[in-house]
């Protein structure tokens, strides 16, 4: 009988998306939907970005190095020596987004049946990546009574076994928004160190930090050959379409490996690399409006939703998510609810059940995940539709 | 020890670009270096289709659907309606070039260990994908003295297993322009259906045959579930860095499955989407003026390279390479020798070593891939200096 790929039966389908025809329908019933589901910022792209693609003048589409354009890496070398990372452009290796950069991480570091520590809830993507490349995820928890801070090293060390390659952090965290203290940093060094594992640094959300400062990976020292950054200016510069990211790491012969996983694919998108490498030209201030816009819509959404009887939100240090515990059994069931059975004024919220963010089977069933990617109007209102929605379900 | 997986070491380099170093050494000692040796358009992308890009007004760079726009699926299902393919929008996923159509095909149909059947010579990306995924590719030999005609059916049978599970072709052919015929094609549904297996057909240079016509796999009846496309823009407008393919099949479960490796990277770039989706609305001329260049070029390659005494090179019909047998022990050897130690009056050229694209070591030794994407007079200079570096190479 001809078949598909057990790989492909396993792939997970994406837990954000999964309401998505509720939400269609709700809509076709007239019903105004606030997406807080899904990390698409409303934020304009700067507009001197889109203008270096539109007053671009080549005249063939050609493919760019595998590496990605050298401008455009010596750039982006200059972009993070700013954000205190030193590196040079040939420890960089542009990839088509961060997923890839991720995909090849665990690809070139991993072999089927190895394993690599998440703490959970983490984005869901690393669980179809783990597959893709026949890797087993152990999640280790982190809970939303502590803010979702690091679990303590005892639980790495107790998940760590002889097939254990790697741990992945996201820093700040999608979806928790946390961001890892410089304390905390150290610690997962000293682990990757002791245990000859490689720790994989999603900073996708970089720039996004409202409490405290931002400690890269690559700001640690002595481990360079343990640590891969895996970046992308999807979120940085409200550029998700262009597929821009990168792949960060001193180790050379890791830089070899995944050269050649390069190769394969020939080039990363060329458009969007001119887009990216004037970026890095964009005002110092560029980040302070981005940050304080979305500080605003954090203090907002917070607020609103530590003032719905029941509901608890840890403060977010970063990034643009906020996980809230609802005082309900299931919120699978609760979100499907909201775009499916009520309406406030003609209106509903969508969320993302953080179920699809957890590991382990059966954790987070309460809780959520709010994007906080529109404006505070909008978010005021959404609060006001989950606030009803939440007394009529309870009744 | 922190070691890279055995997945990286084994993961072929591009054996395309292994002679870059030589080459970029012979530059700069002032040699011009006539690069047949990678299949980079020198054709101009069609202004029209650029200006798409340039002349876009969006405000915010997103995502688009993970299947890609569905504004493009429906024109690209327009213009495979024009060349005879007759399918639906849902019938396509955009992917990030016809790479990751390749790798999706690869990954949502086979699992590690499973095998699949590529007559030899082959594009050597294949090989680099099935590490990826964990593949065994099984060549089957083609010859340069029938003109890399298929293989007999027996040749195939004898190659399968209860692993195999599956057969790419790529027609017309990267390496050998051979262009399949339509008994040919049948010959391969009758054996993917017998056997239970997919057809993997590459197709990229569709628009480029010039003997005869193209035979699409999706022409074929009554085989919908094995029959996989996988499709790009890349040569067909000139268009490599825009990295946008196709995925098409009328079979559901794979096309679910394969959603789920497109949600997991999120999407496909946004940017040459815009530029795809303009490029079907090119007007119909626009392929014969394209081809009646590159059939020139051919023409012209053909005659020189068979005109040097003890040089074969069958007539491709199709795609925009040639391949040829040298009179010389190791075509490796020679090509690099071609880049540091020859020129002839200041100038030399670049071809690709054939071994490269054979699957059985040994195979393919006296032979080199050309790609005549240059025009005739850049052609009939490299010929020049090939005839005069196999008369020295020979003393």
């Amino acid at each position: 009988m001809l078949t598909i790929s057990h790989r492909g039966e396993q792939m997970p389908p994406s837990p954000i998306r999964k309401l998505v025809p509720y939400a269609e329908a709700a809509k076709k019933r007239g019903i105004k939907v606030y997406h807080l589901n899904i990390g698409q910022p409303d934020i304009e792209t700067p507009q001197q970005i889109l203008d270096a693609v539109r007053h671009s003048d080549f005249k063939i589409l050609e493919y760019s190095h595998s590496a990605g354009n050298e401008s455009y890496r010596k750039k982006l070398a200059d972009y993070y020596a700013r954000v205190g990372i030193n590196v040079t452009s040939d420890q960089i290796i542009i990839t088509t987004g961060g997923s890839e950069a991720i995909l090849f991480g665990m690809m070139a570091c991993m072999d089927a049946g190895d394993e690599v520590i998440i703490p959970e809830p983490f984005y869901a993507n690393y669980n179809g990546f783990a597959v893709e490349a026949g890797v087993i995820v152990k999640p280790i928890g982190s809970s939303i009574e502590t803010g979702f801070a690091l679990p303590p090293i005892e639980e790495f060390e107790k998940a760590i076994t002889p097939k254990t390659k790697a741990i992945i952090i996201c820093n700040p965290n999608n979806p928790t928004g946390y961001l890892y203290s410089k304390e905390e940093m150290e610690i997962l060094k000293q682990i990757v160190v002791k245990h000859n594992l490689f720790l994989f640094s999603d900073e996708a959300y970089r720039e996004f930090c409202y409490e405290g400062t931002h400690t890269s990976a690559l700001h640690l020292t002595g481990a360079d050959d343990n640590i891969v950054l895996m970046d992308t200016i999807s979120k940085r510069y409200s550029a998700c379409g262009g597929r821009i990211g990168a792949f960060v790491t001193k180790n050379t012969s890791l830089l070899s490996a995944v050269l050649k996983f390069a190769q394969a694919r020939l080039s990363p998108p060329s458009f969007a690399q001119i887009l990216a490498e004037a970026a890095v030209d964009l005002p110092a201030d560029y980040f302070d409006t981005t940050r304080s816009e979305y500080k605003k819509r954090r203090d907002t959404i917070v607020k609103r939703l530590n003032a719905i009887p029941g509901v608890f939100c840890p403060n977010p240090g970063g990034a643009f998510y906020a996980m809230a515990s609802l005082p309900v059994d299931d919120a699978d069931t609760f979100c499907q609810w909201l775009l499916e059975s009520f309406d406030y004024n003609g209106q509903t919220l969508m969320l993302a059940p953080a179920s699809g963010f957890y590991g382990t089977p059966g954790l987070g069933k309460q809780e959520v995940r709010l994007a906080y990617v529109l404006n505070t109007t909008a978010i005021n209102a959404a609060m006001d539709c989950l606030e009803k929605a939440l007394e009529t379900y309870n009744k």
